[in-house]
């Protein structure tokens, strides 16, 4: 029976995993007993394994820890069976209970500290311990793609309420993301420039800093959808370097707090979209990484999920006009 | 900008369409105020129009009512601006403010009543009632699919309360649908047999009628997902006849029953997966429709709207078996 294009990673270590929000249709994401949180310092010893942490050499005084996640979608073995080794795409009719690797960032030591609550400094930080982790992951030959990404808040699937972000290293390009690729590659092809240098239409623009902009972008799927983008031309966000991690750090602060002053601390998810790992040299010219956050605002129904297609209520320049005005922070 | 193989209708009706939840997160779907529902017998006038009801010579003791949804996302006039005229699927790079139409189900006059608590016949009644809209539908040329689903609970995206879902016809094949088009037809090209003709393992079985099978799907995207399937060949979901449709009528009522008592009367969608109106000929030996039903129960995350690719807790054998061995109802 054909899977119609979709890729499923079974895990039933995934069913064991505990949720601090006493439910998930809590509308307070801070309501959960903080003194049980593994995450929290001086609770490191109810964590799976750490990878490493930021100051490396810190003990009880850390800022950020990179460690595995404790009930992993992704087994660490590379003979894990089912794992068909030649694919390097992820394409329909697979289900897969997949090698690769699957962490957890702790963003802060203390629980109530979320991530908009820290300096741009350090959110760059954090930037850069997810680029530190791609580049371990990425010595390895079988991992083809990295997906970070950030749940806060019950609904957006968040079931930790302690800061944190996650970074997931696959066995095969998702097919989401050779379809963003490809579609990237045609626009070169079609204008000879690459998409993502060339957005700049004020209407859409809501910040900007040295090195990045803030946009809400044209065909917005989701309500209030900002996506940040380098203004260099970069393929892979693994090529940030220290000065640009603060320079967007700042911007995604500063994007995360007008999100939550205009949008009512809505639940939100980030997701950063970057190159596969082994891109093919063809497409560096046309292949742009940006970062997208999506407020959890309307939620999604069955026409949605039967047809892929979004309705989305809010005009992209109204959004942008929206998250422009907020006053200065 | 390209918008990555994702189609967006923009609708700013749809923002102001209210919500009888008191918000997204109320835990119980029930806690609204039924006297001011507009789907209730008695406050016809302040719903949409009226398409048609059932019975169709019923006065206040109409069965159900087939209405336009006062928001609809999509404009019925046909010579709307933005709508790229020769497009019949629905490809990337597309923002379309769309031609179609937008209709509401109202499936019981009275707001405590949800389609569970139908008999067979009333719940195959409203199946019929899906398909006499759809015969309408079609006679329109510039309309090219149709897609009914439901919506039941806030967190499965549903704004009402009263028991209803909704029928969207489209003035293109979305992406989606053409994927699974042409998923099963590489199943056929490869096997000579249709795809879903073809199921019947016995450990994802969860019950049949004399027409149709339900079963958890080999690659379930969701946990305890179900899809019910007609055992004869069938295209169209609008080829349904009345004695099928009170078959399908008994066997969809209960897996709504077996998952309100296995999993905790949980928010769902549905989605009717059908052929596209003007099916191309070669594909009508391999595209047989189904009936998907998706419990809410772990909601999705930013692994999941970054990759396309989604995490399953449960394997689909499991969950067929707990579907399985309800009591019997
Ligand atoms: N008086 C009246 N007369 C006629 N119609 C009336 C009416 N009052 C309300 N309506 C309509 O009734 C419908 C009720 O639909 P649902 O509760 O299934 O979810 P809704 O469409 O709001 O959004 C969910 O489903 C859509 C489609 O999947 C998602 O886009 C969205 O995010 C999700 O919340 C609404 O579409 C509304 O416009
Ligand atoms: N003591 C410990 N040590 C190490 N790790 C620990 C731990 N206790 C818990 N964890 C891990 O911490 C992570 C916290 O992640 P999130 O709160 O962002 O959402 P989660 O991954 O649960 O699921 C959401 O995101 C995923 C991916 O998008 C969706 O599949 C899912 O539906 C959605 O709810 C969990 O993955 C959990 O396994």
């Amino acid at each position: 029976m054909p899977s119609h294009n979709r890729w499923v990673i079974f895990s039933q270590a995934r069913a064991r995993r505990p949720s601090d929000f006493k439910s998930k249709s809590d509308p307070n994401p801070n309501s959960n007993n903080q003194s049980e949180c593994p995450f929290c310092v001086g609770h490191e010893h109810e964590c799976a394994p750490e990878i490493f942490r930021v100051p490396a050499d810190s003990t009880s005084d850390w800022k950020i820890r990179v460690i595995q996640n404790l009930y992993s979608a992704l087994n660490r073995e590379l003979n894990f069976p089912n794992f068909p080794s030649d694919s390097s795409h992820c394409c329909g009719d697979m289900a897969v209970s997949g090698f690769g690797f699957h962490d957890v960032v702790i963003e802060s030591p203390v629980h109530p500290v979320h991530l908009a609550d820290l300096s741009p400094a350090q959110v760059g930080d954090v930037l850069l311990a997810y680029k530190t982790r791609i580049d371990q992951l990425r010595t390895f030959d079988s991992i083809k793609y990295v997906q970070v990404f950030k749940n806060h808040g019950a609904s957006a699937g968040a079931s930790m309420s302690h800061s944190h972000s996650q970074i997931m290293a696959l066995p095969v390009v998702p097919s989401a993301v050779s379809a963003r690729i490809e579609s990237m590659k045609e626009f070169f092809e079609q204008t000879g420039k690459c998409s993502l240098c060339q957005v700049g239409r004020d209407d859409l623009l809501i910040d900007e800093s040295t090195h990045f902009l803030s946009i809400v972008p044209f065909a917005a799927t989701f309500p209030f959808e900002i996506w940040i983008i380098p203004r260099y031309h970069s393929t892979h966000f693994h090529e940030l370097d220290s000065d640009k991690a603060v320079d967007l750090g700042g911007l995604l602060k500063l994007m995360l707090v007008k999100m939550s002053l205009q949008l009512n601390n809505p639940p939100f998810n980030f997701m950063i979209h970057t190159a596969p790992l082994q891109v093919n040299p063809s497409q560096v010219p046309s292949t742009h990484w940006f970062l997208q956050i999506v407020p959890q605002l309307s939620g999604v129904g069955g026409f949605e999920m039967g047809t892929g297609c979004y309705i989305n209520p809010v005009f992209p320049e109204d959004a942008a006009k929206v998250l422009r005005e907020v006053f200065q922070i």
